[in-house]
């Protein structure tokens, strides 16, 4: 359920939502019998009075579309009988479409992440809840000759199927990228992936068997979360340090507990951006070879780092062929080529090709076309300088507007690379319902609980400093600093409420 | 194992297939044991003497590379000591990687249509296995003007990530391009994916458990084959004739057998070029609600007929909201972009976005973009008009150079859209076998038994004519019917390769 509200119209909002409730209920999208958030909370998330949500659920209870009380809940009442001349029929499908379906698709959703989604989406929110990479910085004009020059010279070729594995002087670009004096790495090794989210498909539906169990770090990467659910699997949380994964608590547990495959982002981890030292990944390719355990080397941040020296990726430092090294321009870049890579041992990548060919053919060889230009030309290094020079300025001045607002309600770290400040609420408060309140503020934050395996993380969010610009982060911190202290607060009065158990994500 | 050979160099032809064998043997492509092809086929599928794969193999097996004797088979030996100081070291990776993989992928490859794709890949060969529309008529400046202006006008937005449902207006755009008067189309019911391959993905995850039973069409797509299988489904095939799949064969299975699914392309189907009667239609739409069983309607060529009245899609008869319509604009327009849609009941579409978000997050925003304003602007129409004038005269260019060479060793049909004819060879010879003489010649065609689930087919071959210019038609025709000779002249001598049981696709 989504509502814009156009707040420069001359239609009253009550209008605007109701108007916009009474569609989504007669095309279907609102079945009859779902919930409807209360009163209180979908104010919250969309930033306007809770009379204004009361007078658009009277409006449509008098239609007979909605159903209920206030206090008790309210519900879709079935679609008013003059929606037989409305558009698409499919909510009177006589398909019992519920029982057809697969279970895997069951696990995806969860209250708080569409909830997130809802505040992220508001025009009038400043986000510090994605990892999208400063629009502003995006090489615009460059992209634009690429792609002119390209369609002008090779249309005929670029607008056509692709090989699988992908356009082969990428594959070349990118292996070179990746290879050293110690190590070099084979074009044939490296797959193109329609971004690093469809990697990490394809390695879940290679590699993974229903029940099979996977040691991930705790928190991480919430697509990753999903895509091995969705495969599945079990998952083994090591949790994550500012040494990056507690691969001694890996170690204890190997032997015993057997995993299929170990996961990590041992580089700006997201959402900690903490990164595993050298010795760790050390002991952590000791242990995968030992155990003959594939690691999963996810590197989307790698190339941001903003001070100190560089550790080498798992990936450099593997001598046993045990490591998918796992990238994505979309960090470094931008987000909408949809190009990502993955460098692996042949057998792997020969997998990967057979699922990828299943799964959508090959990747748009227009981007693909544009991106190996950019590195080919020698573009991609200046680029990267530049957002090494911004974003850690983004990054201070972010920690110091919080030192000067929120100090006192929530501590962080200072990340050396990366999008993210991971940060902790004080005095037992829920980023959960720190969530509501940002939003009321028009804030929008990342509660931590949703990168954590197992509902733990209550305390914890994650703030991106790259999407807003240094006015919008003052504004966003002192909208922040509001919520916090209405949070706190409303906590004095409902202590009760922090009691109650969390659900956790499942 | 793909060999590319350079007809211009100064290089002799078997120095660059050893040369090109011993990296693949020293990188781990050519894995130690892995068979190597018969001199014969070699030669066949290179377009080269056989003296010259038999000069190629000596000199690797002189250099210990591979062993084996002449009519006993060609294996790799291992690779030589000398490949440590060489790239990539995975082939050495003590990792099992066999043991490690999911069953899914098994089923995916087979030598039939790996040699299809080497022969059809060869610089020097005509081909008629593609499903290629006419390079020549992409409309490649439009796409540079409005790709130009895009990224000018609204750079930072269609550079970013993207709803996964896909881009609003496309969505609007084909939803009112599938409606008419009687019957609209919501934009919420249509979800944009990365080309119908992947649509068709996302259905067999979200519909199809292993075991289920998928009522399809004898012939049909390859890639359907391929997802299903991937899927675990199990096959219930129903044959195809001049009016599209036997719908009453079905109607004597479907209460018994009790498929979970049924997939048709109901117009020019592909590979046979037939279309389904409006009267079978209605009987399947009627099957479909009576049994509760979903319909996906595969189409993408329904917008290129070329003569005769067009039929209405079944989605359009629809009225039970049981069809899942999935088309494409590769067919229509270029496959590069990789872009296409479904339409169908809410409930699908919502399950089908939790898992596209899974599986990639969302689809190239530019491309989405560019699709929209070809719609928009009304370019899609004229486009498709100058396709309609052009292909019926490829085919019919086809069909009269097939009568004029090769009438007393095959028959075809001459389908009323679309982009194929559908050839069954005459006195028992095989496609497969033709396969092989044809690469000898320098044409390339797609062995029927590819389409069939079950390895029937054996004496039919799909060729195409949209790829191929007028010139290349009546010169890979002329290959074709020297190909046919040999094949009729070697058959007199050699009877029993053509008693020899057919092993199936599995």
């Amino acid at each position: 359920m989504v509502i814009d509200l156009d707040r420069t119209s001359n239609t009253p909002l009550y209008v605007q939502i109701s108007s916009q409730l009474r569609e989504q209920i007669r095309s279907g999208e609102l079945a009859t019998g779902a919930n409807l958030p209360p009163e209180r909370r979908l104010a919250a998330m969309l930033g306007v009075n809770r009379t204004t949500i009361v007078n658009a659920y009277r409006e449509l209870a008098a239609e007979g579309l909605i159903s209920g009380h206030v206090g008790r809940g309210t519900a879709v009442a079935g679609a008013s009988t003059s929606s037989s001349d409305g558009p698409y029929e499919g909510a009177r499908s006589e398909m019992p479409w519920e029982q057809l379906f697969t279970s895997t698709t069951d696990v995806m959703n969860t209250t708080l992440l569409r909830d997130t989604r809802i505040v992220s989406a508001r025009s009038d929110v400043i986000s510090f809840a994605t990892g999208i990479p400063t629009p502003e910085l995006y090489p615009i004009e460059t992209i634009r000759d690429l792609l002119d020059g390209a369609l002008h010279d090779a249309g005929q070729l670029l607008l056509q199927y692709c090989p699988t594995e992908g356009y082969p002087p990428l594959r070349a670009a990118l292996a070179a990228r990746m290879g050293d004096e110690q190590r070099e790495v084979n074009p044939n090794d490296v797959l193109v992936v329609a971004g690093s989210q469809q990697g990490l498909y394809l390695l879940a539906r290679t590699m993974i068997e229903p029940g099979d169990l996977v040691a991930i770090e705790s928190p991480t990467y919430l697509g990753a979360l999903q895509v091995f659910r969705a495969a599945g699997a079990r998952l083994l949380p090591i949790p994550v340090d500012a040494d990056g994964m507690r691969v001694g608590l890996l170690e204890d547990l190997i032997g015993r507990r057997r995993p299929k495959l170990i996961y990590t982002l041992p580089t700006f981890q997201n959402p900690t951006g903490s990164s595993m030292s050298f010795d760790r990944r050390q002991r952590l390719l000791a242990l995968s070879a030992r155990y003959q355990v594939p690691i999963i080397e996810d590197d989307p941040y790698g190339a941001l780092r903003y001070e100190g020296r560089s550790l080498p990726s798992l990936h450099t430092l593997d001598r046993h062929g045990s490591v998918i090294y796992l990238s994505t321009v979309s960090k470094m870049l931008f987000p909408g080529f949809r190009i990502g890579w993955i460098a692996a041992p042949r057998p792997v990548i020969e997998r990967l090709t057979q699922m990828k060919q299943i799964v959508d053919l090959d990747t748009n060889p227009l981007a693909q076309w544009a991106v190996w230009a950019f590195l080919e030309r020698g573009l991609i290094g200046p680029h990267l300088e530049r957002l090494r020079r911004i974003y850690p300025e983004r990054r201070d001045r972010m920690i110091a507007t919080l030192e000067r607002h929120v100090g006192d309600a929530m501590s962080w770290n200072r990340p050396a690379g990366g999008f993210y400040l991971w940060c902790r609420l004080r005095d037992g408060l829920r980023s959960r319902d720190l969530l509501a309140e940002a939003a009321r503020e028009g804030v929008a934050i990342a509660p931590g609980e949703s990168f954590y395996p197992d509902g733990e993380g209550e305390s914890t969010l994650r703030l991106n400093f790259t999407l807003p610009s240094e006015d919008e982060i003052d504004e966003g911190v002192a909208r922040l600093a509001r919520a916090l202290d209405v949070l706190r607060a409303s906590r004095a009065g409902v202590t009760t409420r922090i009691e109650a158990p969390v659900t956790p994500i499942v």
